[in-house]
């Protein structure tokens, strides 16, 4: 695709300069309408090392408000990106709804560079591709501008401007050993740079190559595409997208109704168990680090259910230096502004840390749904975006649990009144609590639906039957035991 | 893709009928609005040999108006079919606005099956994957809801099925030798249906497997997947699509004011070589017919440059039996509601016959492009599109070539004077040609454009110097036979 690529020929400098001052205006100008429409845009500066990426980025964002953008420069992960998966320090960059984020380097470049110098097979490579189709697909599924720029030299401008930039003193350390290496192996970051374009050449996201040769004329390309981009997406109001098909292997799961409630622990049982569980699971929490897998747990659960108390037994097993407990509540402007997943990436644990989520991404197919805070269409291609999100987690090797606390419509209304007429408890019961009450059946056909669509093979839901908080509190030892046991 | 898709569960048979009863009344009841919004709707169904697609087919349009829809057997191409470009048969099968097709087979089963014979090599095979990814994308870019159903069974369910079918006297015509070929070569097979799957698999026009061992199970996926996608084509209103870059070859051409309009021819010389060049082509008429090869010669160029007196002076020189004069005025309805394309795609000659358009497919970029007729998004995208089109033609082996016929603003004012003041001569003049004059300087900016955005290596313009229409005839007849010639 780039090997075949033929250049439009350069126009005179007066021409050049004419629509240069021209676009400029214009991308000025679009920037309330951007802010207006709340469309968020995310711009990617790829391409051949020394290709002048950055200098013109410089030179796009020269007159633009810099409350409206942000740049990033993404050559190289850092040690502490590297302990999260792939796409982790890609997704928290993304641009907030009405901003430009400005990339300098992005996926493609960490991509292709590990692959050309061995660090990851064809096999991953490929796994990798699958996830960046992906996570780009989802990002103007949900309303982004996704514009993708590739800068392209030839090898001997390359060898040139990196010859250039090493003689004066001032930019010398601007040249890496990469830029050497690809020079020196210019056909055969050819060959991969092709497959890759080609491979991720999406209609929703397609490439644009810049002839980047001379510079104002790389400009005045970014300049104009850029424009041309925002305002199609300024006039494309309806953003529904179609709803893929499920590609991941699900497990079989009951409805709620199918539940059987009644299982319970004796006390004693429940005391002796309670402790041998702890012990083995402070024991593993050891050796998770030592091993450098994550572990995420997720709760979700009717209100009043025992999701508290059950956290707490997990937690107890714990060393506080390992593992963080995330409250989930409604999402901050901030969070609001971006991709509903964004400030669950942002939460992610680190590598052999824990983190258990008091609440989750869930609530896109549950009260997002049925409080219409997300229209239909999010929420129907919620499920597939989800079990994608956890894929890549599981792909990176996080031990990966989830937790529906099940109770019956009758044990709760025993626990609200409870928690209503004893003084010390009052605070955990809210007007709210009796609203979402009301609700119940509306909640066990959503429940019902996502357990359904996102038990997968790899990240099924495992329910506790939490009529007997200590029945369920056993089981969840026993269940995260079992599943970090499995990756040991 | 298809080797590692996991299928869901069949459920219950109550569970299958009521929700089949459920989706059929949602399907019938969304005709009107398909209608209203005057969305098209074009459905196809591949798959596996024997996998039931006919009859899943005729159960899906059973409870639908007749007067909504079209059904198309497209197993294989007809021999009147071979002799046009592949993608010809589909083209002009496409459903009305406010309408469905129904295929039954699609391009995939005869682009598969011609690689798998080895009737077309591996380049050929990848050129057309190409050319159905363009095709496909033009389609929804242009508000066109495609969806994509790939029936799947076993080898061992499609060994059944085929002994089955011809075990009943009633049936057994119906299985046809590559049925069994394709049983034969099942692995084989899978290996490039995994592959065409997998690069067609468009966001825009994604495919969606079909479990169909079971039939009834198969019409509530087909039926389920069908609402879905019309829900959400019926939603979005902005359909507004990226304009992609050019990735062809272009030739450098000048600006029409640039163009030297004092050619002219003497009139004896005129006489001479008319005769001279007739008789070549009448001669290169016959030898494109032995070989073939299909002409297909386009006349835009302003009112009164002359195109008439032009195109004369080249048909006769042609067998009436061997070519045809297009004349294009405005679309009409049933043109207006399909793609602008749709209606050349109609009226492209067979192989080795000639036709002559007497005004063209760039009615897009110039008249709907001044006169409101589509949107801004539509023209722009158009330049590609229709890039897209005439490589099409050209990898098809037509000889393609395109003039426009260039006069001066006095010159054409004086033409009109004539034409107005001569009898025989006023039918030829309206009060829409003054209109056009008025907006002399918008067509220019437009043509111009036009010109350098469609002007590819493989079928640029030539500019017909028309102030002295002599020297345009001639110029017309040596550029026709410069390239056929260059074919033969």
């Amino acid at each position: 695709m780039l090997k075949d690529w033929v250049k439009t020929k350069r126009p005179e400098d007066e021409e050049i300069n004419e629509r240069l001052a021209k676009s400029r205006a214009q991308l000025t100008g679009m920037q309330m309408a951007i802010k207006e429409k709340k469309l968020p845009v995310l711009v990617i500066f790829d391409g051949w090392g020394a290709a002048g990426k950055g200098s013109v980025l410089g030179k796009v964002i020269k007159n633009l408000d810099p409350r409206f953008y942000k740049t990033e420069s993404l050559s190289k992960p850092s040690e502490d990106e590297m302990r999260r998966p792939f796409l982790y320090r890609y997704f928290i960059r993304i641009p907030e709804a009405g901003k430009f984020s400005f990339f300098d380097e992005s996926w493609m470049g960490e991509v292709t560079s590990d692959y050309l110098h061995g660090n990851i097979n064809q096999e991953d490579y490929h796994r990798r591709l699958t996830s960046i189709k992906r996570f780009e697909r989802t990002l103007t599924d949900n309303g982004y501008l996704v514009v993708k720029f590739f800068f392209h030299i030839s090898e001997s401008e390359q060898k040139k401007r990196i010859k250039e930039l090493e003689d004066e003193k001032s930019t010398a350390w601007r040249v890496k050993k990469w830029d050497h290496w690809q020079n020196d192996h210019y056909d055969k970051c050819m060959d991969v740079y092709d497959e890759y374009l080609d491979a991720t050449n999406q209609f929703v996201a397609p490439w644009y190559f810049i002839d980047a040769k001379n510079r104002k004329w790389a400009q005045l390309q970014v300049t104009e595409i850029l424009v041309k981009s925002i305002e199609i997406a300024l006039q494309n109001t309806g953003r529904a997208a179609a709803i893929l098909q499920n590609t991941f292997p699900l497990k079989q799961m009951p409805r709620l109704s199918e539940i059987d409630l009644n299982k319970n622990i004796e006390r004693s049982e429940y005391d002796k168990q309670l402790k041998e569980l702890q012990d083995k699971l402070s024991d593993l929490h050891n050796r998770i680090y030592q091993k450098q897998i994550p572990v995420v747990i997720t709760y979700e659960g009717w209100d009043a259910a025992g999701k508290g108390g059950n956290i707490k037994r997990l937690t107890a097993a714990l060393d506080p230096r390992g593992f963080e407990v995330q409250p989930i509540a409604s999402p901050e402007p901030r969070e609001k502004n971006r991709h509903y997943l964004w400030r669950f990436w942002n939460r992610l644990p680190k590598d052999g840390h824990i983190t258990i989520f008091d609440r989750t991404w869930y609530g896109r197919v549950m009260v997002e749904r049925l409080e219409g805070f997300c229209s239909e269409n999010d929420w129907q291609r919620a499920y597939n975006e989800i079990n994608e999100f956890e894929k890549e987690l599981c792909d990176h090797g996080a031990v990966l649990v989830k937790f529906w606390v099940h109770i019956d419509k009758d044990t709760q209304l025993a626990r609200f009144t409870d928690r209503q007429n004893t003084p010390e408890k009052q605070w955990k019961i809210t007007d709210e609590d009796w609203r979402n009450r009301e609700k119940w059946d509306d909640y066990e056909t959503a429940i019902d639906e996502m357990i359904q669509k996102t038990s997968t093979e790899f990240a099924p839901w495992h329910i506790l039957e939490s009529n007997d908080k200590c029945y369920a509190r056993i089981k969840a030892l026993k269940t995260v035991i079992e599943e970090i046991e499995k990756k040991l």
